[in-house]
C-alpha cells in the first residue's frame, strides 16, 4: 500500500497519506498526483473513517513541478495540450479529496505553496504548525495562481486572496487561522497530537452520518438556499434510515452511550 | 396572540417572540414550529418594524425534537415520510424568517444547538450573551446537521463549519462573533438591553426601506454578480419612488429631521 | 488627460487617480461618474500596470448625489426611467473597475459612505487610514444601499452586512480590516507610502499573469466549483502560453531573476 514518494500507514480507522519527496518540496509532480490519485481510490473504498494528509522536509508542498513543466513546451503545440491535461489531472486529485466519503485533515508542518496551498484549502480541515507559511505567489514567476485560486477564495475573503494572489505575500499560520484557510494554528512539537486528536474525534462519529453529511456539505455550498435545503432535506432523511442512527437517538433519549459496531 | 409555547408581546412597533418550553429545552418540536409559523405570518401582515426572538430556561433551544422523531419510526415507512414533511416544515419557518418584511433579531442567553443553531444563523442580527453557545453537534447521536449547515456554511468559513459538523464541537459567543454567526458577544446582564436598542434602531427607520432592502439582501445574494445588479437596480429605484423616501432626501437636503409618519 | 474633478497623474506604470470634488464629498454625481469612465476606459487601453484611487477633502466618497437625485423627480414619471439611468451607469462603473485588466487600489483617507464605500468594496484590493470609516447608512434616509450591498455582502459576512444596511452602522478602519472589506488600516502618515508600495509590488509582476489572472477571479468566483476549475484551467494555460511565463519559469529553474521588458 506505499509507494516511494507517497507513504501510507492505517491505524485506528485512520490512514495517513505523507508525501515523501523532500528533494522537489513534495512537489504535485505527475508521479505525485498519480500516487495521490491511487491512494485515495483505494481508501474511498475501504473502511477507514478519516484521513491526514502530511508531508516530509522542508515544505508541506511546493505545487506544480516546474521542470516538468519546461519540459511540456518541446511538443509542437508547445505544451498547450500537455498542460490541459496535467490540470486536469490535479483538479481531479482535488475532487477526489472532496468526494471521499471520510474526512481529510492536512496536517501542515511548513511552507504550502501554490498548488500545494491549494491543497490546503481544498481538505476539509487543516491544523498547521506556527511556523507554516501559506502563498499562491506563482505571479512571482509569471504565472498566476489561477487554479489554487478556485480553492483559495472559497475559504478566505476577495481582498485577502486576491492580495496573495496579485502580490505573492505569505500569509503566516496565524494569519491563516484568522483568514479561514486552517482550523488551527498550533506549537510545533504540538502539531502530530492536535492533527491526532481530531482525527480520532472525526472516526469516533458514525460513519454513515459523516459520509452523508459531508456529501451534502459541498453539494449545497454550490446552490441557492431554496435548492441546498432541498438536497440537505433529502440527505438529512436519508442519514435518519440508518440503523446506527436511531441507536444513537434512542441511546440519547436513554442518556446512555450509542451501542455501535 | 400567545401561544402558551410561544409568547409574545409587542411595544413601541417590536414583537418579542419569547421561546417557552424549557422542558424540552424549547425544542423545534410539532407545536413549536407551528407556533413559529402562526406568529411569524401574523406579523408579516402587521405594521410592526422588528422583531426580537428570545427564549425561557437553560437553552436558547435544543434543535429538533428527538423523542417526537422517534415515534415518527413507528409508521411504515419506518417514518421517512414523516421526517422529509418535518424538514420541509422547519425549512418553511427558516423561509418565514428570511422572508418576512421585517428584520428578526436573536436574542441568544444561552445554549443554541442543532436547528437551535441553524434559527441564529438564520435570523437577520443575532446578539447573545457571553455565556451562550453554538453547535452542530447531531453527529454526536449520528444524524449529522446537514439542514442547519445550509445556514451555518452561509455565516461562517468552511474550515469552521466543517469542524462543527464532523467533530461536534462548540463555539463560544467570542468565537462566534468573531466567526460572523452573531453580531456581537454581550455581557449576561447587558443582553436584553443590547438587542432592544439595536431593534430600535432598526425599528427607527421608514419601513419601506428596510422591507425593499431585506428582500433584495436575501435575493441578491443567491444570483451572479451582474444579475444581484440588475435586482437591486429595480430594488432602489422602487424605494425612491417610497414617498417617505423623498421626504427623507429632501430633509437631509434640508438639513432637517425627516416627517416620517 | 485631467478632469476639473477627477485627477490624473501616472508614473512608473502606475496611474493614480483623484477624486477631487471636496465641495460635494466626491459626490458619485453624473459628472464624477462620467469622468470615472473616461478614464477606466483610457488606463484598460494603455500599457499601465496598477491603478491607486484616491480622493481630496474631508471625506473619500459620500456616495451618490442626492440633490442631483431630487431633481431627477421632477421628470413626468416622478425620476423613474432617470433613477434607473443612474443606477446603470454607476454599476458600469464597478463593472470598469472589475473588467479592467490592471488591479485598482483603493486609498481610502477618510469617509467613505453608501456607493463611495461600495466602490471601497468594488476595487481588488484597498488600504485605508485608522481615520477612515465606512458605511452604507442610506436608509437613515429612507434609502437601503441596495446597490452598494451587492458588493458588500461579496466582502464581509452577512450578518455584519446587514447591521450595517439596517442600522447605518459604521466601521472603523480596524473593524473593516477585520471584516475583509479592506486589506489593511495603516496610521494616516503611512497611507500614501503604504498603497504606493502595494501598487508598485502589482506593478512589478508580468503583466499578462496579472491580467489573465484577474478575469480569471472574478469569472471563478460566480461559478458552481467544477465549472470554476474548467474556466481557471483555460486561463492558466493561456497564461502558460505566455513567452514571458516561460522566461518566468525557466529563469525560476536556473535560479535567475527573470528577465522581463
Amino acid at each position: 500500500m506505499t509507494d516511494d514518494i507517497l507513504l501510507r500507514s492505517d491505524a485506528d480507522g485512520i490512514a495517513t497519506l505523507t508525501m515523501n519527496d523532500p528533494g522537489t518540496l513534495n512537489a504535485l509532480s505527475d508521479e505525485m498526483l498519480a500516487a495521490l490519485s491511487r491512494q485515495l481510490s483505494d481508501i474511498a473504498a475501504s473502511r477507514l473513517r478519516a484521513v491526514i494528509l502530511r508531508a516530509e522536509g522542508k515544505a508541506f508542498s511546493a505545487g506544480h513541478h516546474l521542470g516538468q513543466m519546461q519540459r511540456m513546451r518541446q511538443a509542437e503545440d508547445g505544451g498547450r495540450a500537455a498542460f490541459a491535461d496535467l490540470f486536469d489531472r490535479c483538479t481531479a486529485v482535488m475532487a477526489q479529496i472532496r468526494d471521499l466519503p471520510q474526512p481529510v485533515i492536512a496536517q501542515v508542518h511548513a511552507m504550502a505553496t501554490a498548488a500545494g496551498c491549494q491543497l490546503v484549502a481544498t481538505c476539509d480541515l487543516a491544523i498547521a504548525s506556527r511556523e507554516a507559511r501559506f502563498g499562491v505567489n506563482g505571479v512571482d514567476v509569471g504565472l498566476f495562481c489561477s487554479t489554487p485560486m478556485v480553492a483559495l477564495s472559497r475559504n478566505v475573503s476577495r481582498k485577502r486572496a486576491f492580495e496573495m494572489l496579485s502580490t505573492g505575500r505569505f500569509l503566516t499560520a496565524e494569519e491563516a487561522e484568522q483568514a479561514g484557510l486552517i482550523n488551527r494554528a498550533v506549537p510545533p512539537d504540538r502539531l502530530a497530537e492536535e492533527t491526532r486528536a481530531l482525527a480520532e474525534r472525526v472516526a469516533s462519529k458514525l460513519p454513515a452520518a459523516v459520509r452523508i453529511g459531508k456529501g451534502a456539505f459541498y453539494a449545497q455550498l454550490d446552490r441557492p438556499l431554496d435548492a441546498a435545503y432541498e438536497l440537505t432535506r433529502d440527505a438529512i432523511v436519508e442519514n435518519l434510515m440508518d440503523t446506527g442512527t436511531d441507536e444513537g437517538m434512542q441511546a440519547f433519549l436513554e442518556k446512555r452511550p450509542p451501542r455501535w459496531t
